[in-house]
């Protein structure tokens, strides 16, 4: 990678975070909307499971958490909550929450371990991390939603994320 | 709010505090002892719910940890615990776990977000910092207990604490 | 203790530590190959089990995670893991967990509390720490595979804790 793409790296790497905090918020509404759940409860579901991966990864780097000091997060995962609850009708199909967790997981897990690496965490806990934290936000929602947790679903949840995780460490 | 009112707000919103812990810890051990479990396990309880809300958002603004430098907050759970512990045989209704819940659920949605407003917290996340941290100790409770979340009931439990930390973050 | 022995303290401590983390890290690996989960969400569980208790007590007591800076850690964890995958097939019997979870919770509640003890901690909260971060593992464990808490089951989970931290409290 040469150093002209490192400097660009930043900017990119925050549309990943963006990309991977306006997924999961989704699939957290997603998940509340399906148990008929009130407005309310949908945002804060699309809170959680937002921003739950990358407060996780913060308190565990040690740097401050990411969506304190500024209102963007939050209203990212709001609207997102109101885009479910005013499109629900349409039925969005189970399927969608799957497909959803998969673009977050990758998004995540990307994030998560050129984050971790440049705040000088060594190559292995990195690399856990970002598979930790792109895991964090679909297991916390469905935790507080009383599913089975996706973890320990067939759909290889925690392979994925590390495949996304080694590739991004890989390249760095 | 004039100065002196300000000047007066960080004893009035300790006393808030106490309370807050104190009612959840109370809610806490109410849970346990219905499940018939040990003064151990009580105690355990009382404290993971009554100091569970305060630690996340301590976490999450970066504060120390509230409970960990003096002894008075683990004395006030213990407290809470015995004192289901003796009283438990006369039955305490389950309704008694909803109305304390409520109690502390406010107490701590006010105390959150105005503390997270004086970390120089955005509104935006300073009042979902209010809204997650009063309810983070009960569900971690239900989480723990085995039980089906709070969240997911019909009691309007965030709404509660969205209009308890939206009415503290105006009157600041 | 004599000051030759406090000076060998830490030394003897991080074998505890490396002990706990260890058995702790199999009993995670042991539960999801009971549930016949994949070699990648064995280790997911020997990683967050291993370490899940000692995350939370350094983030409750301000220190640096302990499992980021160095790869040592995460090392013995996947391993603990590939051990467990290797020879599962002989039937480790589900007495196996409990015995292991008995070894990792004596330890962590005895470094867990004299850690907490040195960072300058009340004596209480640092008891408390001791007991809690004995337990998160365990309790994380079984959070995510979706098994009835070890809290709840009749085994005094949270008793032998409590006793191997108040030990450890008073040999200080």
């Amino acid at each position: 990678m040469t150093d002209s793409m490192l400097a660009a790296l930043p900017s990119a790497l925050d549309l990943v975070d963006y990309f991977g905090i306006a997924v999961f918020a989704i699939s957290g509404a997603l998940l509340a909307a399906e148990k008929r759940q009130t407005l309310v409860t949908l945002i804060f579901f699309a809170v959680v499971t937002g921003v739950g991966g990358g407060t996780l990864r913060d308190l565990l780097i040690g740097a401050p958490v990411f969506w304190v000091r500024h209102n963007a997060t939050l209203v990212i995962c709001i609207a997102a909550a109101m885009l479910v609850w005013i499109t629900s009708r349409r039925r969005f199909a189970g399927r969608a929450l799957l497909w959803f967790d998969a673009a977050g997981l990758v998004a995540y897990a990307t994030y998560g371990a050129a984050m971790a690496l440049s705040f000088g965490v060594a190559p292995i806990p990195a690399f856990g991390m970002g598979v930790l934290t792109a895991c964090a936000g679909g297991i916390i929602r469905d935790l507080l939603a009383g599913e089975p947790s996706i973890l320990m679903r067939p759909e290889l949840y925690v392979t994925a994320a590390a495949l996304a995780a080694g590739c991004s460490s890989r390249f760095r």
